[in-house]
């Protein structure tokens, strides 16, 4: 099942703040109504934001009355503007933007031709995360063996992305070559990804999935209960990935007992030209932590934080799985150092 | 405030369950219902679970309508195995029950005589624990510079105990001496101790805290936020401290950031006849991590582990605080290898 669809003016996609309990499809027919999804978190995940985004700026270029090309991109930039600012930290969102607007601009014709330009990109751009999903599927699978135990973190799957996933598409890949592989999921705190939306994709799927919470990952590592880690990726920089908060403790948990980390991501993720200290990590609302739907469960006006991501150093991670490869972290620095980018 | 209190033939205790949106207090008026109240956990942390338990087979003895000495005695032993049934890690509970049966057993006279020295015995322990987490915090304050931050797991704190706590013990009193101190606790899921019971007492106290996820222990060290680690225990073996579920995450984080992590806790938790491969871990419902309060988290079905307690090797704990003093780890190991028992 596809998460994000293009029905002739309309964005159809699922409320991602309702699973596993209701299954409840939006009709996004506005930038604003884009907007406010993604900044609500309806939509979530790197990829998932990024194809959305190129969509919400699909549905300005659709409802545009505009009738000259500078008007149109005029509009265009000013809808750029109001996506970029919903959310800071995952990139795919700002490469998303940027390449429906270098497709705009390239676009030789009138208003029309860009109209249909822009939103034949943002289709483009869904049917491509999927193939690359497969692509990353496909390359991680050969990481895991017959029997493995993978613990994840967050939601990096079908519904963080157009379709399949990329930490769940190495799963999902290793499991349709007929691996038994079985996935440790943490619930996440405080959105809860890992209960509400891993442990229910995977259940659909029929791949044998356990639950824990957060603070139980240093256990379930002690036990021996796992053998990988997947993860996916918000952003990955220079020296660091950056990823749903809770990700570097669970990196220095792999770290300390001796369990590859690996992260699954689309190179739409990698922003190599930034270290981490340049990222900005989005603050959510102290509500996110102190309820759990309309429950109270943290005394009235007690101080909250609450980053929605955290840094992982490269130094954690074993290697980098893309649509590309597998790059292991010694490959990912040598090519930084070598100034030569990464593929 | 005293969390237990002895009514002439009736335990009054608070609810910890219904905590922090409301203080109901709980008449518990015989043996099941103390027992009852341990299991759920109306009645929870290691040392208050041993008063609990003490006073549990002081109403066992009020009660009782043996005639002689003998028939009391047969009827603590069978109340004994009832409370000891109730939850097997946290050591205080079987450390006061054997207490109890001691001083009854020892007591020259006739039924009358043991069912009073057995109440006495357990209005003593309440006493002696509420001096006994005094001398843990003035101890334990000597680690405290005025403007630190400690972070604490779980709670461990007055709600725990009789009264004053253990790990917050040590932060109270350094409060009290006028060091202006700070608090970071994570919320510790499944149960959320930390935001329900620790954040309301320390906002009670005027001590500033501010509440985390358990996922952003990794975010706050990194961030360089964190001087200490203190925490209380269930039970310190040979090898190891058992304490509530999440603790050896959190002890490998601040082993990974250089942050010093303390255990404080009275004599009645150190169970050094013992390693922690011979504790029995506490497994509890699936319910409690697929569900908070009526509200479900997770898709119908989950398979879930819930383990109740961790375990964390003395090489991560950088001293234990007790009644005693501060026992740093060399000497804790060099009084077990010297077999001279620790203190």
């Amino acid at each position: 099942m596809r998460t994000i669809e293009w029905r002739d003016g309309v964005v159809v996609t699922i409320d991602q703040t309702r699973l596993p309990n209701e299954e409840v499809f939006l009709e996004l027919k506005s930038l604003q109504e884009v907007a406010s999804a993604i900044k609500e978190m309806k939509v979530r995940g790197a990829p998932l934001i990024g194809v959305t985004a190129a969509y919400g700026l699909a549905l300005a270029a659709y409802h545009s009355k505009a009738k000259t090309r500078e008007n149109i991109l005029k509009e265009l930039e000013a809808s750029a503007n109001v996506i970029r600012a919903t959310r800071p930290t995952a990139v795919n969102l700002f490469w998303a933007v940027d390449r429906i607007l270098k497709r705009a601009y390239e676009t030789v014709g009138d208003h029309e031709a860009v109209r249909r330009a822009v939103i034949e990109e943002a289709n483009r751009m869904a049917d491509e995360d999927v193939e690359v999903n497969r692509r990353i599927g496909r390359n991680g699978s050969r990481l895991l063996k017959d029997g493995d135990t993978v613990l994840t973190h967050c939601n990096a799957g079908s519904l963080a992305t157009v379709d399949y996933g990329t930490a769940l598409a190495v799963i999902r890949s290793a499991w349709e070559e007929g691996k038994r592989v079985s996935v440790i999921a943490d619930e996440t705190r405080p959105k809860l990804q890992g209960a509400r939306l891993t442990a229910y994709e995977l259940m659909r799927d029929g791949v044998p999935v356990t639950l824990i919470t957060d603070s139980m990952v240093g256990y379930v590592m002690a036990e021996g209960l796992v053998d990988k880690v997947i993860v996916g990726a918000d952003r990955i920089v220079q020296d660091a990935v950056i990823n749903k908060i809770g990700t570097y403790t669970v990196a220095v948990l792999a770290h300390e007992h001796g369990v590859p980390f690996y992260v699954a991501a689309p190179k739409s993720t990698f922003d190599l030209e930034r270290k981490a200290e340049e990222v900005e990590i989005e603050m959510r609302s102290p509500e996110e932590v102190t309820h759990i739907g309309s429950v109270r469960i943290a005394p009235e006006g007690v101080k909250v934080l609450n980053p929605a991501f955290d840094i992982t150093p490269i130094s954690y991670v074993t290697a980098i799985i893309c649509e590309d490869g597998v790059i292991y972290k010694e490959e990912f620095e040598r090519d930084l150092k070598g100034e030569t980018g990464t593929r």
